[in-house]
């Protein structure tokens, strides 16, 4: 299957296919310079096969984790080219999850001030979300993404195939944006979720989460209004992803409590905890509200009037911003996920 | 003087104003978080008009000197802008010269993957040249500029009187620069240097060296192709300040001299040597030109054929590029300069 990203000169195509990763080298021109990111978890396998259909392939691979998205990391990576003589025409090849696609990409939109970035995303996560849009960045003092670019790739190749290495409960994680993508746009992949077998849909679920993704992109890429929908459920999430900092949640996990409350009809809500309990997502938490609703309040940066902007489903398929008080907030967050 | 660099939806205004300084609040709005970067050298009554302009101005003031191009600067920087809370409705403003302006710039660029940035260039080279144009930088690992992105400022505010202030051989080093515009571009501005003095036209040759450099970034805004005219001189300049890097010459001197082999006519070659030795800037250097052509191979990146472009001035107000091959880069390099 394949999606083209239309963005003017920015535009690139995405390929979800079985087996792609052996054959990038026919997509775009690897026959250059080509750093290619990884980090500990990617099988090395994928690197391999990878760096066979590379001219001049440069291997780097980081610790896996969250901890890889530091200044420091991303001044190896640059260092690296540096070191190898990259020059304009060269490329930057991210071969992993968010992580290692975030920090590479922010590289590949600096080094020279922008070279080309090629994505091939490993996980469901970044399949179904964070390699396409553009958003590369990286960590600064405890901050998520306070430093970045927007940056489009070349191309994106998602490999199914290398979803089956990934653990479990990885490969679940990935999915809430994938149920994201259904309940504020996609009905029909949402009742896909309730009514079909994921592993055997896991293409046509990558392809519509991407397909909705791509259409609010296109209509907002640098994120100056519509794109904010694309937050569903991260409000919230993100402040039980902090609250949680020991780290026994994952992302995608957070961001699927975070969508809870989020819901307005009772009867869409039950049928979202019920594709949880069926994937393996969490569907409920026991939080401090108030603790999270002053993390939001930090985080979101709330005016002097003390409002902050969530984004809402009022019913399947539909999204909606909405300028909340902190004690309407209050109510929304102390009932919905418990 | 004004000029509006016309990018579509990242044009700016460029005003060019004795005292500008102290109405840069009316200009653009500074009611808000303002990250004030400058350095050292930089006169702390310049540092206190813009702050006192300023909603919630934030100083930080780098060491003088190129070593503060770095990724450790760079990080300072973001970090100063974290632990104050900025958002991506805040704003950072360079003072000071093109260090100042290329660091300041690039984290304006990647915090929150962009925030308003506002230069207000206090040197002659800022004023001249660095200031406009959208290239922003740091050095990594001895290369200079390697890690940067494509940004134009809201805003650039040149104000003449801060020039009064700056060392006098600091001062005629950034006019090479406006040399470079009247010999490339504009017969008239290299005249003016030959009859007039130049501290009394001194807005006039700052306004018509950035006419010249906006008309080519204007058509070719991310260096694709026309731009590379603006590295006249700069090719065997930059070799020039390798080959000296115990750091007797300036930038602008290196290029001052690294233009004189570049220029084919005899005749002009005589006037511009007649209106550095007026301005007080070098006009002959003895180097070793086979280490030069050396440099300029490894520095440009010479292909498999060996060859590189270069910048040559045909006559008085033209610019053309040329492939040369080494023998002929030899023979120009080692004629031109003793």
């Amino acid at each position: 299957m394949k999606l083209t990203m239309r963005l003017g000169v920015r535009s690139y195509d995405i390929i979800i296919k079985r087996g792609v990763l052996k054959r990038v080298g026919q997509l775009v021109n690897l026959n250059r310079r080509v750093l290619v990111v990884s980090d500990t978890g990617v099988p090395k396998k994928y690197i391999k096969t990878i760096l066979a259909q590379c001219g001049q392939g440069v291997p780097v691979v980081l610790p896996q984790g969250e901890e890889s998205k530091s200044l420091a990391r991303y001044g190896e990576v640059l260092g690296a080219m540096v070191e190898h003589g990259f020059t304009r025409g060269d490329a930057v090849l991210a071969l992993g999850g968010g992580v290692v696609g975030d920090l590479a990409g922010f590289a590949a939109a600096s080094y020279m001030r922008g070279v080309a970035f090629i994505n091939c995303p490993t996980t469901t996560l970044s399949q179904i979300d964070s390699s396409i849009g553009g958003k590369t960045a990286i960590n600064l003092n405890g901050v998520k993404n306070t430093v970045g670019a927007f940056y489009q790739p070349a191309l994106v190749a998602a490999d199914p195939d290398t979803l089956k290495t990934l653990p479990e409960r990885h490969f679940v994680n990935g999915l809430a944006e994938a149920v994201k993508a259904g309940i504020i746009a996609d009905e029909a992949l949402f009742e896909l979720f309730e009514t079909e077998d994921v592993c055997e849909n896991i293409e046509e679920i990558i392809y519509r989460s991407l397909v909705m993704k791509k259409n609010v992109v296109e209509q907002d890429e640098r994120e100056s209004g519509l794109r904010a929908v694309l937050n569903f459920g991260h409000t919230l999430g993100h402040a039980i992803e902090s609250a949680n900092h020991l780290g026994d949640l994952y992302h995608g996990e957070c961001v699927a409590l975070g969508m809870l409350p989020m819901i307005e009809q009772p009867s869409l809500r039950r049928r979202v905890r019920a594709v949880y309990k069926k994937l393996g997502l969490p569907s409920r938490i026991r939080y401090d509200g108030d603790a999270i609703c002053e993390f939001i309040r930090h985080d979101k940066k709330a005016g002097a009037d003390g409002m902050v902007t969530v984004v809402r489903a009022p019913r399947l398929g539909e999204a909606r911003l909405d300028r909340l008080t902190m004690d309407e907030l209050r109510a929304i967050v102390k009932e919905g996920v418990r």
